[in-house]
C-alpha cells in the first residue's frame, strides 16, 4: 500500500497563516514531511514550492520517475532552469543551486517566501541577498501528519501487526529456552540478543517490514533506555524488547516495547513492572480530545511518585510518556513536560518506564490512537513479565 | 565492528580554513558527517561544536550513553544548560534549543563561528540576533570523509562481501527459473521482483546488512534507473538488480549493479550490455590519483558515442558515471560532468548504464578503490548478461 496524501489542504493551511509561497529543500528518505507533501520517494535532496500550487523540482534524472509517482503534478526539472551552464560556471553545487532556486522563485514571482525552521542557512543567505524576504516557520505540514486519517491508521495498524508477530517469535524463543547456569542457552548453544535481534528482523522482512535500532537488552546496562543490547542473555534478568519497524512501501512506522524475565525475576524488577503497569493504564484513562498531554505526563509521574519511586532525571522514571508514530518514528504531539493539546486522530505511545542503576530498566509501551471518546489501543500483544 | 574514527584532524583542517569554532545541529542517523565526527548515533538531533576542542550537547537522557559511545570525551547535557527552566519560559522546542546553543557559545567565548551549508536557518537568524558571526561553508567532515582509511576499507569492502552474496541467492534463483510463456516461474509459480528481492535482503540480514531501495527492474520500465521493479519477471527481458546495502554496525555501505537476462536477450540488448561493459573498463583504465574525474566522464561518454549510442538527458547514458561511497551511499568525489580531482583512498563506483524506452536499461556496476598507481576492484562478483 502506498499512501498518496491526496487531500493535503495545504492550501488553506498556508493561507490562515498568511503565507503566498512556501519552500522545502531536502531528500523524501529523510524528510518525513517531504514524503508527505511530495508522495514522491528520492534519496536526493529535492525543491517543493507552494505557491497557490504544488511544484517539484527535481534533478532531469528524476523528472519522469516523479511524474509518474509524485502525487503533484508539476513537476520541473533542475535543466529546465539552466543547471547545466550554471554547473560550467560554477563549481561549488550549492551555488548552482541556490541559483535555480533564485530563478525558480522569479519565474513564480515570489518575492517574499516561508521556509521550515530546518531550511539551510546557505540558501536562505543567497536568496536574501538577491532580494527574496524569507520567514522561518515551525513546519505547517508537520502540524498536518498530527491528525491521521483512516487509511493512515490502517497502515500504521499493519506495522503494528508485522512488530508483534516479530516480538511474539522472539518471545516465544525466550519462552523455550534452557536455563543453564544464570545464561540462557537453546539447542544447547548461548542464546544472544543478536540471534534475537536476527529473529526479529527476518520476521519484520516477511512482512516486508524494516527496523533499525531494536532493542533487546537484558539486565542492569537496561537502565540506559536506548542501549541496544549485545551478548548473552541472562536468566532471572529483565529483557527489553523495543522495536519499531516501519513498513517498506507505506513507510509508516509503529512502536512496541515489553519486558520480560526467563526464570525468577527479582523482587525489586517485580515492583517495578507493577509500577510501570498502573502507570500506563493511568496514561489510558486519562487521553482523549482536547487533553493536556503534560497533565498526562503529570499524572503518569504522579503515579510512580505514589508508588514510591523517583521521578527525575537520573534514576526512575527519567523520559517522557508518549510521542506520536507516522512516517517518522517520533512526531508531534507527545506526552511530556511540554503542553500539547490531543486531537482525534493522533497516534501516540504510552510508554512509562524505570530505570536503576542496580537492576537496570523495565519499560511497557503500547500505541493508541486519540477517539472521539478516549483511546483504542492499536496494540493486541499480551504483557507477561515472567516466561 | 564499530569504527570509531579516533584520530579525525579536524583541528588542523579547520584551522587550515581559519575557523576557530564550528557549530553543527542534527541527528547522526541521518547525518554522516555527525556520526562520522562524533562516532554516537542516535536518532535525534545534537550539538557538535569544535572550539579547539571536541564538544557534544546531548539531552540528559542521552548523556551517560554518549560517554561510553562517543569518540568525544567532552559531553555536556541540555540541562546542564538550563533546558528545564527554558522550557517553562517558551512552549516552542526550536525558540528553547537556540537558547541553549546561544548559552553554549557564550559559555565557550565564541562570537564568531562557522558552520554547514544545511545547518537550520532558524537557529542560525537566533543567533545572529544575539551578535554571533555566522559563515557558512560547504562541510570540512564532508572531505575529510572522501580519503578512506583502510579500516574503513576494509568494512566497505565486508559490506561488499554480503552485497554480492545476496546478489549470487538472487542470480542463482533467476537461473533456475523456468521459462513459461514469457515468464518465468519457480517451482511452478510465478518468479517476481518481490520474492528476488526478500530473498536479498533476507540474505543481507544474515550478513547483518540491511538496505532500502534494492532495484530489481525487469523489461522497458528500466528505462527509468531509479525504478524499483514490481511483478513477475519476464523470460528474454533483461533485469536489473542494483543493491546497496548498509553494514548495520559499521554503518558503511557498498554498491553494485549487475543485469542478467533469463533466456535469449534482444540484439538491442546485447550491444547495450558489450558498450556498457566497454565504457566501464574506460573508467577502470583511468582511474588514479590526480586524476579529474570529469575527464574520466568524459571518456566514458565518448566511448558510448564511439559505440553509436547517445549521450544525453532523454535516452542512451544518462547519467553519471560514479559517485563515491562510505557512511553514505553517496559521498564526494564523484565521476560525472563536474571536475573533481580523485585520490588515493577514494572508493568510488564505476556504473555507466544505457537506457531506452522501448527495450528499457542495461546498468554495470563496481566499486574500486583508488591506490597510488590506479585503482583496485573491490567487487568480485563475475558478469554474464545470460543465465
Amino acid at each position: 500500500m502506498i499512501i498518496k496524501q491526496k487531500n493535503i489542504d495545504i492550501q488553506s493551511l498556508l493561507h490562515r497563516k498568511g503565507i503566498d509561497a512556501y519552500l522545502m529543500y531536502t531528500d523524501s528518505i529523510r524528510s518525513a514531511d517531504m514524503y508527505y507533501i511530495s508522495g514522491f520517494f528520492a534519496g536526493d535532496a529535492f525543491t517543493y514550492l507552494y505557491n497557490n500550487k504544488d511544484i517539484l523540482l527535481v534533478s532531469s534524472m528524476e523528472k519522469e520517475r516523479a511524474k509518474k509517482e509524485s502525487r503533484i503534478t508539476d513537476i520541473r526539472s533542475t535543466s529546465d532552469y539552466g543547471s547545466k551552464d550554471l554547473f560550467k560556471i560554477h563549481k561549488d553545487p550549492a551555488e548552482v543551486y541556490s541559483r535555480l532556486l533564485l530563478q525558480l522563485l522569479k519565474k513564480e514571482e515570489c518575492s517574499s517566501i516561508a521556509v521550515p525552521n530546518e531550511f539551510p542557512v546557505f540558501f536562505a543567505d543567497r536568496l536574501r541577498e538577491a532580494g527574496i524576504h524569507i520567514t522561518c516557520l515551525a513546519s505547517p505540514i508537520r502540524k498536518l501528519r498530527e491528525k491521521k486519517t483512516k487509511t493512515e491508521i490502517k497502515a500504521i495498524s499493519s506495522t503494528q501487526r508485522a512488530c508483534e508477530l516479530s516480538a511474539s517469535k522472539a518471545i516465544d524463543l525466550i519462552r523455550s529456552s534452557k536455563i543453564k547456569g544464570n545464561e540462557l542457552t537453546i539447542n544447547g548453544r548461548p542464546l544472544t540478543c543478536e540471534y534475537i535481534k536476527a529473529v526479529i528482523h527476518h520476521s519484520l522482512l516477511d512482512s516486508e517490514c524494516e527496523a533499525q535500532g531494536t532493542i533487546v537488552a537484558c539486565g542492569p546496562r537496561s537502565c540506559d533506555p536506548h542501549w541496544q543490547g549485545e551478548g548473552v542473555l541472562k536468566a532471572h534478568q529483565q529483557i527489553i524488547l523495543d522495536i519499531f519497524p516501519r513498513h517498506m512501501t507505506s513507510r509508516y512506522y509503529s512502536d512496541m516495547s515489553r519486558t520480560v524475565v526467563r526464570g525468577e525475576p527479582d523482587p525489586k524488577i517485580k515492583e517495578m513492572y507493577e509500577a510501570v503497569l498502573a502507570a500506563q493504564q493511568v496514561g489510558f484513562d486519562l487521553i482523549r480530545p482536547g487533553a493536556n498531554s503534560s497533565e498526562i505526563h503529570q499524572a503518569v509521574c504522579d503515579s510512580f511518585t505514589y508508588a514510591g519511586f523517583a521521578v527525575g532525571e537520573d534514576e526512575g522514571f527519567i523520559h517522557s510518556t508518549g510521542h506520536s508514530v507516522g512516517i517518522d518514528i517520533h512526531e508531534r504531539p507527545g506526552i511530556g513536560p511540554q503542553q500539547e493539546i490531543l486531537d482525534a486522530g493522533n497516534v501516540i505511545t504510552v510508554e512509562p518506564g524505570l530505570y536503576y542503576r542496580d537492576v537496570g530498566g523495565v519499560r511497557i509501551e503500547d500505541m493508541v490512537v486519540v477517539t472521539e471518546k478516549g483511546c483504542n489501543n492499536l496494540t493486541m500483544l499480551d504483557k507477561n513479565l515472567q516466561l
